[in-house]
């Protein structure tokens, strides 16, 4: 395994890590879970990623049960929780949002699902227009001095929005964000590249992302079309569909079919492919793998070991252009 | 129900809520208590209003054994206590005033009365001329840090007063006043309309106001006089009396026999309207209901689809013009 | 009984309190020591004075042991602790001074003698050259902000001292010294007086004074010379002798002699007169009694009633001329 | 026993310490280790130096069993430990450097391992050039701020490092370091004699040494060279051993051949006239033994009785010069 800087933080996290999203407590059961878990961490992945609302906290628990199962050692592993965007038919107006409450209730109830004393990283799971960005700074501060926090940090925040957070927090000597959580891949690039460019120097940000598959899209898997059993199939995650297909369909997967066609040509999968262009970018701090067999897993670790030179690179990108 | 920003911050809460004065631990049984809580709840209510002070302590001690006997889950209601003018006939001095002692011994006797780790909201229930105001902010805020208040404010303080905390907090990195609590009803409106006008911008003031109905004063039952059973009549709230009575008596019930009589045209019972005219107010957060029996709150909650025209609360203001 | 603000704090201790300095733990047994505090809390004493260094700890045992058992209610009464002048003769470097292990070591073993949660006051009972006062300042704070302690002060540091703490605290966003704890009395009088004089309107310095008797000396029992029973006399105590009779002795009696006649004059005891005259200044928040008899703390207490006009007040100054 | 201010700061420590280094969990055993604990606190050291690296831990595990077993008084010895340069050979990378996370995490181990609520001293074992010093000046503030450790410091930093953190410390309203933990001997005193020399009237630091007879070369016993047995012939402390002969080794030893013989004509052992060489510098806070029997410690308490004259330094410099 490699190890990255989170930013310009002290911490490592292994380059590629590993997420609860989609899986734990939803599609696979608590062996499977433990399998995956385990196996990560034999392969030396020291970072599991998971949130409040995947599958509404279900995700934790089978998580947080596994964990201690396996006897990891609390000072060896890195586990995050995020808050907000979680039960989004919950119709409590205090479960939602960036709220001192909200921030407050759900560290709380992560680390009972966790089973942990402190959460590594804790983000914000989306931006709250209804919250000012200085109420979540200061609780954020809160947790990280009661010892219940590390490092905290955004997910699909605008840099404008890290920017506000940044300035509140050095006006108040209060603790910095130290991450993002966007989604990262050959389709969706725009933010990490662009957006977030001026964050890497200052304040240092880094960078977890998710989504390296674009969803299983660049795995070539959708090249004939969604069919109701995959993910982009199921219908409560609507969403997520229309955002990897947003664009009209037939010109995306047109762009995935030459993309896969290439990888072909260069010998390897499309989905180890996909995650090591990821691993390319150095202001990727971890690229979060989801899995729902142990197989997938250890075909999507092989990413580290690929060996693409320049020109395999330059062919990779015109497949996209 | 309708949920509404507590002034600026990110908390969320029912645009009508609960409040225990005069009912709890006093006027009424545990039973009644009990059903007056569930039926809030089930209503939609999120915000349970107390105070140290009310029925001395009773009125939490019935509030925090009624919420554990319904298992309300603790990340979906908020709770409140003030601090002084409390047990107005306690000697002990350190029983009194918005010291660092008293504010703090306060706290911890609420959280043990309500049974809860943290409260929601906490608020100086009047200023204290006897404790300088940066006392009580660095007391606020040092029980903020340490998680058992999330949001701190005060109760019928004046403007001056408030900003002066505002100042302080900020020059000291401290968290900010968030809410205030004042009396708000068709005869009681100056200092929420024009003298807090300044703070719902800056700082972002919420308010929870309390008494709509100027303790009954507006459902038109004292229309023919003040009878011995009634609250108005109760010794022991003879301030009160004279707060609300105040204005040459006859003078101000004109007003309301003129207002009951236009309510009655309008087709609604004079205490919705009474309700339903602060909650047109934005810079209203939540207006606290008080009930003795679970019919008469579920009669004021109508107030939330009461349908009066421009026309209608015209007619509403000229009764008290 | 009479309550007065600790300087400009919102705290209000009684005017006068109880000490225990030298009699618990020490002179006087426990029982003694009970019936002592139940009738100082029964004339409404809400402060109770103690400090590590009084018999070595075991005031603060005796103390804690008492007010258990009488169940006294934690949000009435004050107690304070001092740190450093205490176990003159132990002889490890650790148990001296105002470093911030001492100041937090000496605090938590107060807590669990006195058994209580917090100290209400504690002092630095010295100036300690050995340690900045920088490193005092910050350790105080922290123990405020963790809960343990409400107010913290000095006893007996120059005027310069307290003013170095103040700008330290104030440059560092830190609590404040709330109060001093110097000796007062007719016959020591200068640095209350004079030298705190400008300390008292900024940063609002409270003084909760010791002595008021001068180690008994204006009682008049000394009148005939000191015997070797008398607290004066005894050996452990020498340094109190020379600070109490350091003027030239003959010259000293000479001024009691005249007051006691005074006092004789007037009707009243020396000693109520004594405790009188602290009270009526201003700047004196509460006068520390002493007492190894029941009959004694009553007696002195009688100097809240005594009524001794100007011409009166005027006799006594001029017996110290 | 000597003691003497750590730096600026109140804490008093004994003038000679001692250390678990190499000794502890490794080379002797349990008893040996209590009676070595046993015989350094009957003469008055106060001081007892450890490392989560010392022995991968079991160092502190020793010492605090022992400590526990003797029952040395919490509040009259104080005990360190260091994070980072320990388990040099633990691949997980959290285990290393000076993030957030190895910091609390490494206090939190050592506060189990030594049995104690707080560390007195609590050091950063080596710069760390991939964690920002921020970041750990912070996480050293939140820990002293929780009451887990009373003074931080560094060991090994250059003066720009501790100079940085401490220009951090002041911008931040944080804790500053207090200590360093250097090398200072005969044979590598340019640290501690030049570079940091401008620390010492500010901040104030203060300065704890090790290895005062360069791991044994000062007593003379590697004059007929280094064998296998000793510690210098360790394998595993090949880098020690690069580190004091790193000099030619031959100039090196002849110097160390004349300084035995300035020690056998002063009269008194190379060891002692070592440990008392460090003593002289006033700058000097305490000096860390390691022994490995009593005799040798006590051997070594001896230098604190050294009488030597200048002109005996004077040929004691001459010796190295």
């Amino acid at each position: 395994m490699q190890y990255r800087r989170l930013g310009h933080t002290g911490l490592k996290l292994s380059a590629l890590s590993f997420g609860a999203w989609v899986t734990f407590g939803d599609q696979i059961g608590r062996d499977e879970a433990r399998n995956l878990v385990a196996s990560a961490w034999d392969h030396g992945i020291n970072f599991f990623d998971n949130a409040e609302g995947y599958a509404r906290g279900r995700a934790e628990q089978v998580m947080g049960d596994v964990i201690a199962d396996l006897r990891l050692p609390r000072d060896g592993f890195c586990v995050s929780s995020k808050v907000f965007f979680g039960a989004v038919d919950d119709p409590r107006p205090t479960q939602h949002g960036l709220s001192r409450k909200h921030v407050t209730d759900a560290c709380h109830a992560a680390l009972r699902r966790l089973r942990v004393d402190y959460l590594d990283l804790y983000y914000c799971h989306r931006p709250d227009p209804d919250t000012p960005i200085a109420e979540t700074v200061l609780a954020m501060d809160t947790l990280i001095r009661q010892g219940k926090v590390l490092y905290w940090g955004t997910s699909e925040w605008s840099a404008a929005q890290i920017q506000e957070a940044v300035a509140i927090a050095r006006a108040g000597h209060l603790h910095l964000p130290s991450m993002e959580q966007p989604q990262y891949n050959l389709l969706h690039r725009e933010r990490v590249e662009r957006e977030y460019a001026p964050l890497y120097a200052d304040p240092g940000l880094g960078t977890t992302v998710w989504s390296p598959l674009a969803s299983g899209l660049l795995t070539g898997k959708y090249n004939a079309g969604v069919d109701a059993q995959s993910r982009l199939g199921q219908q409560q995650l609507g969403w997520l569909k229309e955002l990897v297909l947003g664009e009209p369909a037939a010109q995306r997967l047109d762009k995935v079919r030459r993309y896969t066609a290439v990888a072909a040509e260069l010998g390897c999968s499309p989905a180890q492919l996909a995650i090591a262009w990821c691993l390319r970018n150095p202001n990727v701090s971890s690229v979060i793998l989801g899995a729902s067999r142990v197989g997938q897993l250890e075909e999507n670790l092989g990413a580290l070991d690929l060996q693409v030179d320049a020109a395999g690179w330059e062919r990779v990108e015109a497949a996209f252009a």
